[in-house]
This record gives structure tokens, sequence and C-alpha cells, in this order.
């Protein structure tokens, strides 16, 4: 593999990289960091367009790097070696293993996404926190879902934690982003039954059909969904809850909901 | 409130509390750390023994003590004051809230599981991270679990992040702690259909009859279950996998399972 080596912290092209750290700075960049080997293969086995690779050879397990070094070289991007002093302040938390992708950030438009067969689309409404966003999304890749789209977001669905929680299923996804109400009209528009997740609802989940095109809207860990979620057009369904705590996490939510459409479409 | 202060780090108070932060001080004092108000006061509602409580008042919000001050003050315990510097060295992780309860650690035998009404037991062998565990006890609660079993356990069952991760559900759901084998007896004496999850299982979970006595045992996040958990006493069982990953979190596949428990007994 042709790698050249940076040293200096004074590099562009190190410190363009610790730019991607901050979800603004992937914005402005238009770009996502990828960390892990695993995670980028996977990301470019689903089309992720890689634009450089640093990879700190102190740090990354000889075995995956062998077993990736084919895939990475057919990219012909640049691959840069990192000593450890420089690759940790790129590292994100610390399960990190010495190699971070730099990619462009995947189109997040709703109007690119296509619904074919029966769709089954999840949206999370302001969902706060990446690991809750990337479990929803390792269960959406799980039972085939159309699509994970974020409404509102207040967390980038390209977060470096999203991405690990999902396993990286969050590239081989279709998914978008956009404001509550564009995504409600898009909903509309393409005529799925909406199901929005509500513990004060009236409505069990298990006795609603779920097994036509349709989408399963859930919201904010403590907030729930916003008022736009509620009225005529929304089939708002809730869970049985027979303990203490009044709620569930939302990915143990969202995933009750999918497997219960994927049972009721298979049944 | 009657509260005393301690300041020095050498108080004899404050360094068996720090003992508290280790699994293996944990057991050696027989004694767990809850942290957080809105966690002690569920503790003590599901009747966890109290032993002392620290109390540091520049992080506490004032509101929230305000709340539990009668119930705190009806224990007849002892309340420390600490300042922020140490505090924080109690302090686990970032979301705490300025109140540790210590407490007698619950007794974990199997004997003392008490089961009726076609019981409902959840068994995670070997499960490693206290995220998971939590999230499945706050899902064990949330359907009215019969018992959380941890069998041949690699985490403590009542490390903090358990608690936190359970919203300290975990103290009003029976618990208990064993090896495998134990484990496995005691459901065989109480003729419970255990109900194994495992990747590679033949039957779909939808088509296991789910409305009696039973058990779901849960495996390892990297290496699922043990193989005393397969064989003719065993009933395996799958999720319906359509995805790029293999697995879904050990928290999300006990969660459907559960779920689907709850629908096949009230459907």
């Amino acid at each position: 593999m042709h790698t050249k080596i940076i040293t200096s912290p004074d590099n562009p092209k190190f410190k363009a990289a610790l730019k991607l750290l901050s979800s603004r700075g992937r914005h402005q960049r238009d770009q996502i960091a990828i960390f892990g080997v695993r995670e980028t293969l996977r990301a470019i086995a689903a089309g992720a367009q890689i634009d450089e690779i640093f990879i700190c050879p102190e740090i990354v397990k000889p075995e995956l790097l062998d077993s990736a070094e084919t895939q990475l070289a057919k990219l012909g991007k640049p691959i840069w070696e990192l000593p450890t002093n420089l690759f940790s302040r790129l590292a994100y938390g610390d399960r990190v293993d010495g190699l971070l992708a730099v990619a462009a950030r995947p189109n997040s438009d709703l109007s690119r996404i296509v619904l074919i067969d029966r769709p089954l689309v999840i949206v999370l409404e302001s969902v706060e926190k990446p690991g809750n966003i990337g479990a929803v999304a390792r269960s959406a890749d799980a039972i085939g879902a159309a699509a994970l789209v974020l409404a509102s977001p207040i967390c980038d669905l390209f977060h470096p934690n999203c991405i690990r929680a999902s396993l990286a299923c969050i590239f081989s996804l279709q998914t978008a982003v956009a404001d509550s109400e564009t995504v409600k009209l898009w909903l509309l528009q393409n005529k799925l039954l909406i199901v929005a997740a509500d513990p004060g609802a009236k409505t069990l989940y298990t006795t609603v059909d779920l097994r036509n095109s349709g989408a399963i809207v859930l919201g904010n860990e403590a907030r729930g969904l916003s008022t736009i979620w509620s009225g005529h057009e929304i089939q708002s369904v809730r869970l049985p809850m027979r303990g203490l705590a009044d709620s569930l996490n939302v990915s143990v939510t969202a995933a009750v909901l999918m497997f219960e459409a994927v049972r009721q479409r298979t049944g």
C-alpha cells in the first residue's frame, strides 16, 4: 500500500481532518469521518465516496489492515500515516482501531429516497443521542426498512457514534434529513400510513395493520414527539407498559414496532 | 435535613465510599453505590436498604433535593456533605447529579425468586456491557417480567451504569445471579420453557408459543450463548434478519422477544 507520512501537527491535511470531529466542521467541509477498518469497508461496499485515509501503524491491527489493503489501495486515494500522538488527536472515543477514512457527506435529500414494495420508513424526530440513532439504524437494516429519516435533527446523522452504533449500517440504508413539516408532507404524499409512537396513545401497536406502506415515527428521548405528529392523519400507538418506568429506550420502542411490522407482513 | 460535612480526603467514610467505584470493592463491602436523586428514591421505594448518603450541595439541583428531602430524612441514616473536589472523585461518569447513596447489596440468590402466574424470566449469560444489562432491565420492568437473572456474569449487576441505564428499575425487579449450569437447572426445575436467542436457530421467534411459563435467554454481545443453552431441553429461536449486519444489539433482541410474549399473552 502506497502511503505518505505526516509528522507535523501543522500539516494542512491533518488540520483539515481535525475539523471533522465537530458536527459544524463536518457540515462546513461537506465531509464525514469514518473510524475503523470494518466500518470503512462497509461504507465503501455501500458506495461511500472516500476522499482520503489516515492510518496509525502503531495502533491498527495488522491482520485487520491486511484484509483491507487491497480494497483501500483500489480506491486510488491518498493514504496518510500518522504517529500515535497525532492520530490520537483524531481518534474519537476509546474504541478506535487505528484507521480513519474521510468521506464525502452522503446526500441527505428526501427527494432521493426511492420507495418500492410496501416500504417501511423509520422517522426519528429530534433524537438526541447518536448511540440511539445508530441502534435504530442497525435494527432498520435488520428488518429491511426502506429508509431512515431524521426529522428536525439535533444530532448529525453522521456523528461518529451514530456510525459506530449502527455498525456502519447507516451507509447501506437509504437515509435523509429534513425538518418535521417537510418529512410529514413527504410521507403523506407517498401515501404512507404514519404510525407515531406515543406512550399516551389509546391504541396498542399490535392492533394496527402494519402490512401496507407505512412510516414508524419516534421522538426525542425526553420530550417525545412534537405536536405535528398528532391529529387525524396520524395513527398514534403505544406499547403495553406494566412497570415502574413510563417509557422505553427509543431504540427498543423502534425495534419492537419494526419487528411487529415484519411479523404481520410474513405471518 | 440534618447533615454533617466532610472536608478531608482522609475521612474514613469518604475513603470507604471510594472503594464502591470498583466491582471488587462493592463485593468486598457487600454494598453498592446508587448515583442520582431519582435513582435513589426509586431504589428506596423498591425496598433498597440505604446505609448512608453523600450530597454535593454545589452540584445537586435544589428542586430535586427539595422533593427528596422528606424521604431521605425519614431514613434516619447519615447524610454527608462533600465539596465538589471530593464529590467528583466519587462521581461516576458525567451525568451525576450530586447525590450518591450507599446501599446494602441486594440479595442475589436464585432461591429467593418467587415465580407466579405464567412467569416470564429473562436470563442474560455473560453480557458484558452494563448499559445493555440496564436496558434489558428497563424493558423487563416494562413488560412485567418475573425476574432478571444474570448467568455466569462478567459484569456486576449493580454496576453504576447498569443502575443508570435501567432507570433504577433493577431495584424493583426480582434479580438473581448464578453460574449458567445452576440457572439452567433452576429453570428446568421450575418447568419454564427455555427460549434461547440464537442467530443460527432454525425456528422464527414468532412461531414459538410464549404464552406459558417461560424464560428468554440471551448471550454475550460478541460470542452469543454458551453451548449449555442448546440441546433437546432448549427452544432456540431467531429473529428474521434481512440486512447487512448479522446480529442485533442484545437489548433490542431481548425487547423484541419480550414484547412478542406479551402480544401472544394478551392477543
